[in-house]
């Protein structure tokens, strides 16, 4: 398989990276508005040596000098600023696979844009999906697969604690950590603190389980350090912003059937990935120390790419494609 | 979306209860060849009270009685007897889902049957699914879908290990419970005890990661109760057979690269279902208590109907369709 890497960001280097020690698939072609990378060779702006596979400045461009069999859009998590990229993408009759958080299902928060890309996607037989780590699998797509041995379910709640000592920089930033309660709150505020996509997971969970929900939550707090708490590059004091915990809500009436608590702090005590499902059975599953965000979001994109490659056309979610799987 | 039961023992029994406490779906047709149950409403067998539904004695009268969307037939688990159904079902044109946990996998361990089911599934546009909650979920399709967040996989290993205390009677006898050495061993080599699948989830695991296995084993062996153990039906005293074990092995070379270790014992003091992938990252995945085998097998089998008829014609594993999930 031959795919072309849209947006050289940290994200879209890893997978540039990861690809190229993967059997199986290949990279044919990259893109990236950064005027350093432009001309460059993908793999000397990856680390990985050369590879053969020059950066292209727009997306046409690098459509047009290769051969590929999907893309990969990693630029933006905004739907609203994506879609012209998918759009053109598609256009091309590529399918895309893209880490956008918004894209994993935006049928219930941007109705209109999903309705384009799917029309634009069917039009040109090609499949689009968003996917990753987290929205795309941990709160989602895993507890969803869980409910295949369930003959009722009436809850379900997730909880993914980290700690962000392990994550790379943008990650520990992103989440707070190190900040004073009053900057924390006015970065919440502007919506700079923030995990995108816990909404998209509760809408996938609920919509593959034929739940109506009437109210979705969505809820940010910082979590303060009790005592002095430190990674490789941020120091927090006790008092001090350790990282955030943000927990998203589905109900119908007042009823909580959808509950995923995201906690990313530096210093967290007690990590993992944990589900549970109540209905018959009941289920509690919990992955030891959670699946690391970083490599998880990479590997699921490049896994995915096999998939969507056999997808029908369309605005496909993870749960509408055949298992997603590690191949060789 | 309307079913037809083909096959009335227990499970089949089963199915038919937790259909009629569904929404969704519906029992339209049913089949068995017991002459008691023949002529009889499916709900007062199955202990529902009536569901408007009369047991036929063959598949042909069941499909004709109605105006259904797939089957579900649950009568045996080899693949060699269970074809013929198979045929004649697709040759309807309905889909087949079915518990026989020689057909999760057939291509390897019985190619030519594989390749004709698949052909007939073909011609009448219908697809074809062999599953159950092992083989079909905990052993083989839970932990291919965690390797989705992996860059590398290096080897798998599950183990299920029950405590046989809480499952129906046939389960309870089928390990050997409560005999003693002679007796199962004997029993062994006659094939009457073993867990039908092992070889099947590792087959799935091996092709959907890619791997290429030079052998496959499957190892039986008693598990000894150090001291006398019971469940409300049976007693075994210490030096006897509480239960059974058996571990399959995927190879490359002398490398160990699938381990599933199945074990079901009266008095099994750690159960728990739990799913082992070394590679990158290190995913150690555990669900509590593990999931009850009976509930868990009907409820899988149900939920996979939704998919079965969304997906492509043809013999169709648990990784080839979308999703699946439970679902009202």
């Amino acid at each position: 398989m031959k795919v072309i890497q849209i947006g050289l960001g940290p994200l879209g280097r890893k997978i540039a990276r990861y690809i190229s020690e993967r059997s199986g698939i290949e990279m044919a072609g990259a893109a990236d508005i950064n005027p350093e990378f432009i001309g460059q060779d993908v793999g000397e702006i990856c680390g990985t040596g050369p590879l053969g596979v020059t950066v292209k400045s727009t997306i046409m461009e690098a459509i047009e000098s290769c051969d590929a069999d999907c893309a990969i859009l990693t630029t933006v998590s905004s739907l609203q600023i994506i879609t012209p990229q998918i759009l053109e993408v598609v256009g091309h009759g590529l399918p895309v696979v893209s880490t956008s958080e918004e894209l994993l299902h935006p049928w219930k928060t941007e109705p209109e844009l999903a309705s384009r890309i799917d029309a634009a996607a069917k039009a040109s037989n090609a499949g689009v999906l968003g996917t990753g780590i987290n929205p795309g699998f941990l709160m989602d797509s895993l507890p969803l697969f869980l409910t295949a041995v369930c003959q009722r379910v009436d809850s379900v709640k997730v909880s993914r604690l980290q700690d962000a000592s392990f994550r790379r920089e943008p990650f520990q930033r992103k989440i707070g950590a190190g900040l004073a309660l009053g900057e924390f709150e006015a970065l919440v505020a502007e919506k700079k603190i923030r995990h995108v996509g816990l909404a998209e997971s509760i809408h996938l969970i609920a919509d593959s389980l034929g739940w109506e929900l009437d109210q979705v939550e969505d809820i940010i707090s910082p979590v303060i350090a009790e005592s002095p708490v430190e990674s490789n590059l941020i120091q927090v004091p006790a008092g001090g912003v350790a990282g955030v915990q943000q927990i998203g809500k589905g109900l119908v009436g007042n009823e909580e059937k959808i509950t995923l608590v995201f906690r990313a702090s530096i210093g967290e005590t007690d990590p993992g990935d944990t589900i549970e499902i109540e209905g018959d059975p009941n289920i509690k599953s919990t992955i030891d120390q959670g699946v690391n965000g970083d490599i998880g979001t990479c590997a699921m994109t490049i896994n995915a790419v096999k998939q969507v490659i056999r997808a029908r056309p369309g605005l496909q979610t993870i749960a509408d494609i055949p298992l997603v799987t590690h191949f060789s």
